[in-house]
């Protein structure tokens, strides 16, 4: 690693500050928490931040957004999602979260752990504000720092636009998102112009037979024949209607119909999933999707119209050519050997949901977490968790780099 | 067999004129006609009606009426059919038909053959008119016999109807036919009330894609994958619309598309046929099928609605109830041990068209053509030929029994 | 009704008698009892016969053999079924049941209803009991009236066979039973040779895939699009694999596979039910279900094969040729007019377990329990309660002229 | 365009070429030939070359190889593909070809058209020739030049490398290629590491049933539903089996079965084509069909295997990573703002054949042939002709900078 002088300058307290970073680091790891439901995460976060003496407003119940002004120059904001998930942490860490918390909406108490990385992604940020902040002599402009909660159920970016993050931040040149991953080498960056991520939508299809006794079909309309035809004709989307260029799935990931074997039920219930990484293909996905279901009904001679509840909807992360061309640069100039071209990623998220509000470019990359990748556990898996060095020097470096490629001054 | 005594003086000649009736069915065997072409087969069927002196009228090309008038009493009429098929005879008798014919349609020269035993039926009612002719003592009424050309082709009756057949015949009580077949034993007669032989529609299903390269679907629409939908979603109209206690069958006897493995056409082209023993439940598949064709073309988005001919309309053959028991209570009571329940058959008839243009009951019954069943050749086998006795005999007496259900004094 | 002359005096009593067996009617409709729990059923019915000074014999815990042995002659059995149903009755009927009983197995307290008649078999064998023991003048040989548990459950038959029923009883010369239907007008008689109620079966077939995350199908195994594969494959076995002229029906009553729309998980369940009135057919059933279904998890590259668990067996109901002549000569000299051809019907009894068992051939019939058929509620129905007359009173008679066929005098 | 001073030496005398080039491209324009028939076509190229005294080998009955040695260095060798189209040129240039020739395979007198711009390719090749012959002194080290038959058909590369091409050719560097089409704006190139043009295979697919009467489907086994089940199981492939990542696709470009309504055929056969940039992604797709046919025809009980015919085979083109960089990096030197990186393309090409025989890298490149991309008309439409420039020069250039990337002397 060659660092630019300028983030050479920012970056210059990491080897001091790397044993406080690893213990904040577990002291989070340790304290999961639900989304929407980040309290202490949250007030630890201010805490270290006006500890620090810097700025921080809170945007609905657990958003915070950071911000060091530092004169005229471009404005940069990056983004940390905060939230845990409700499982129990198995990774087998001497340090691994034995946390629970009642899940306010059900009233159950929960295991909760990081299994996505998110207190990486804190540890990355907060270390970012810290050396723009101790550092304020080798940069000018804003950077801002968006702790976002809720990510993983889709919520928290959209609560925050919800309360009013455009009042209390400047509108920036670029918003910033990075996230640990299984699929590239420990520390590596990975990113590429366009869809990095999918589009990902939820529907809830329910689709109308009509009862009768299992010996006389004939009297009925029966909906698991109708559901059946639906699921194998569904493929023909995939496999017929979208370019074999475009990526796209649709899953169904649940059929439940019916009670006892010799009944034939009312209706039957498929939630469907789609993905896919650009805006029109999704589209077309839908349509079809929803012209399928009414005409199988037509051919079942359903009862009654077919119902579509969309659900857990994830924008597509699109990323801005121009903008990622600059941090692929910075990156490629402070990591080289250590960058990647990224493939578009079989994932989703909600981090273009404040950028696409504010109407700003942004820039998404994805982190390396663990040193040996043969042995690499995919995020969501109760047993992820990732190797903490480098992620954790790297996490705080590749911010300082990116926006410091708006920030720093130019040679 | 134990005859009535009046179906006995009728039957009085049957030794006597066996040779003959044998010779001439020979004759009639190897001298087999296409369907509407039976111009040398009605000729000499004329020759022998006239040479008794029994009058006969042309209905069509080469329909005929014959009829006995003889004095008061039921009319009664029998109904031969007398087309051969376009095969060539592997019978390996040795009066085996080695005839053509040219098709005047196709101008092709064909081999023709007698594989569906019409010629038994020629000579069933060729020798009960010369019974009923000669015994008119033994009975009063009129008997009537119907040779219908082009029953394979369920073109015949309906000619005979159109070339007013009505205007040469007074309407009779009852309308009579049989037909020799491979399904019960050699001289054995079958009959049912209700539905006898089945509604039989053929149906030639047009569906359009959009072509394009095989290697870009998404750029067409893909009739192959629409034409497998419909197959497959048809299979549900017999497994689940109709009563599992109503026959009823949907065949697709033809699926044609494309012609290279790269390119996309543009339609696809499945011939259907469908069979009932019930006009609600053929109505009920020929909607059904109309729904699921339309409604797939629907879901795969075709460009053009779907074409529906039909054509090979064999109407059902719906044996009267009365009637039916009338002719199997003399069946019974003449030949006991040699009648059966028949089941409903899956074969078809344009035998019914006639009767319902009268508006006259019919009854149809089965004449078993072979002695030993285990080596019986089905019908349009091209090595079908039935046993010449007791088949030709059983034929003349079943006729003249039936008839004398209607014609011979009552005690 | 003009009843035979033995008929006439066996049954002297019915007018006399009424107004007992109505309450008694009552009783037991008020007192349902759920399948092998008949407890006070069965020690009502023994106090009954008990009471009158007719041998009873307890087989298994509820089930009972009454036999009244009168010289020499014919042995013909009785059986009727004793239990209730697990719902709620609404009727309606002022006498409508209120009852609930703890389900031993589940140990929850439950309605419990006669929605399937039962309680009228009860009546129609006690009645017939009583005629034939007070009237032992009339008739020689022996009655046997079988009053047997579970037949809801498919237990019962077996329960009485596993339990000993042979040790108690003769073996008999005929097995006969009834069922009250809404199918036939009231107070009339239907019966078949041959099949009459179906084999019946259930299967859960259990197929398995492989987990994966929704948005990667490609590294998991798609159990939904498995089991609707073979939904839709299944449905040729009745279109394309059984002959239309036999009544087969398979249905897919339940599907269940997942929890969420975006994960594929690891297998899907289908409960199957078939139906048939042939035992050849049924084995074709299965063997085809079995093929189609192994299949399918080949060509799905399915982990593990899958599994296949058979429960709910109703056997064939298949009434004996000869047997069932009798009876319907006996039903149409004692009912003329009140007697039809019953349909085979589309249910399922475990009725002849037993004269199976006993090696003896049996006789099922069906008797209308709704004057006005347009307003009759089908059996299961918790709205179901049959008028009790002529119901009561036929359901009597029935039995009397169907055994007496054998055990009354011969002119 | 500017171009590097050893390109513009080699290039001079481009415009006082270019008169008689475009002459000679419509010469070739009005003359193609069918695949391995290009008689004439390799005749003229060969006089052409031998007039310049360019040493020239004929490889197979129409493959040449022309070489120009030239002191140590790199060898380099490119391929143009020499064969026309059977089809009627309709493009409306006055130049269109008129041209017929008999198919030597089927006796057939067949119009021939340059549809798919072979043309384009041969002048590209002769014009790069030429000047790299005229210009010695200014690169050193042996440019190639291979003129290959029925690129169309598959065969002709296979054809050269049966009959020894790697005995009249020195092993090259690196062997590369162009394309001439309509995707890409008049004169620009395109290209891209990796898969660049799909391996491609066809497949006939012929699947066993059991003939029978469309009356009676349970005596057979119905070929068309087997098919149908087969068309719908196969798109699960792409739906399911294969990365949403990976582009592939299988399809059913023909299915046949079956001649008339009411009769059960006894076989269907199919017609696939596969797609694929990846040579495992490839062996899964066929490995998936083959599963999934032999499956469904178990689940049919087809009565015999089904068989696999594999034809056409295209390789995949699959741009050597180096290679393709330098290319590439020569491109945008000499071309800047009229280089592309192309998507991977839905076509296929035989070109790898020789350079996978020979194991040495190779580069295909795409050529703009249409300056308004409004009007541009795909390849192997009967309509295609591009404009002849930019087209005839950029052919020229394209190669002589690709190649002078090695043969040129480095700065």
């Amino acid at each position: 690693m060659s660092l630019s002088s300028s983030a050479a300058t920012v970056l210059a307290d990491l080897d001091a500050t790397r044993e406080a970073r690893e213990a904040l680091y577990i002291h989070f790891h340790q304290h999961p928490e639900l989304s929407l439901q980040e309290y202490e995460t949250s007030a630890r976060i201010r805490e270290e931040l006006e500890k620090r003496g810097i700025d921080v407003q809170t945007v609905g119940k657990t958003g915070l957004v950071a911000t060091i002004a530092n004169g005229e120059g471009p404005i940069v904001a990056m983004r940390a999602d905060i939230d845990g998930l409700p499982m129990k942490e198995v990774s087998g860490k001497e340090y691994a979260s034995t946390a629970t918390q009642v899940n306010e909406a059900t009233g159950v108490d929960t295991p909760v752990a990081h299994s996505c990385g998110h207190d990486v992604h804190i540890m990355g940020l907060l270390g970012a504000l810290e050396a723009f902040h101790t550092h304020r002599d080798a940069w000018s402009g804003t950077f801002i720092g968006v702790f976002q909660p809720a990510e993983e159920t889709a919520a928290g970016a959209q609560d925050m636009v919800d309360n009013g993050i455009a009042d209390v931040m400047p509108k920036p040149d670029v918003y910033l998102g990075q996230h640990v991953m299984a699929t590239l080498p420990g520390g590596h960056l990975g990113t590429r112009p366009g869809g990095i991520l999918t589009a990902a939508k939820s529907i809830k299809v329910t689709v109308h037979g009509t009862g009768s006794h299992g010996s006389m079909p004939n009297l009925g309309v029966d909906p698991i024949v109708l559901g059946s035809a639906i699921v194998m004709r569904l493929q023909t989307i995939v496999s017929r209607e979208i370019s074999s260029m475009d990526p796209a799935v649709v899953t169904v990931g649940a059929f439940h119909a019916g009670s006892k074997s010799n009944i034939i039920g009312d209706s039957a219930e498929l939630l469907l999933n789609t993905r896919a990484y650009d805006t029109d293909v999704e589209k077309q996905l839908h349509e079809a999707i929803e012209r399928i279901v009414r005409a199988e009904c037509q051919a079942s001679r359903s009862p009654k119209e077919p119902e579509f509840e969309y659900y857990d909807v994830f924008p597509l992360t699109d990323n801005d050519e121009t903008a990622t061309g600059i941090v692929r640069a910075a990156f490629d100039e402070n990591f080289a050997g250590e960058v990647i071209d990224s493939p578009p990623l079989p994932a989703s998220e909600d981090f273009s949901i404040i950028p696409n509000h504010l109407d700003v470019p942004y820039v998404f990359w994805t982190l390396g977490g663990f040193n040996d990748l043969s042995e690499a556990i995919g995020n969501h898996n109760p047993a992820f968790a990732p190797d903490m060095q480098p992620t954790l020097d790297r996490g705080v470096e590749a911010i300082v780099v990116a926006a410091g490629a708006w920030l720093f001054p130019k040679n």
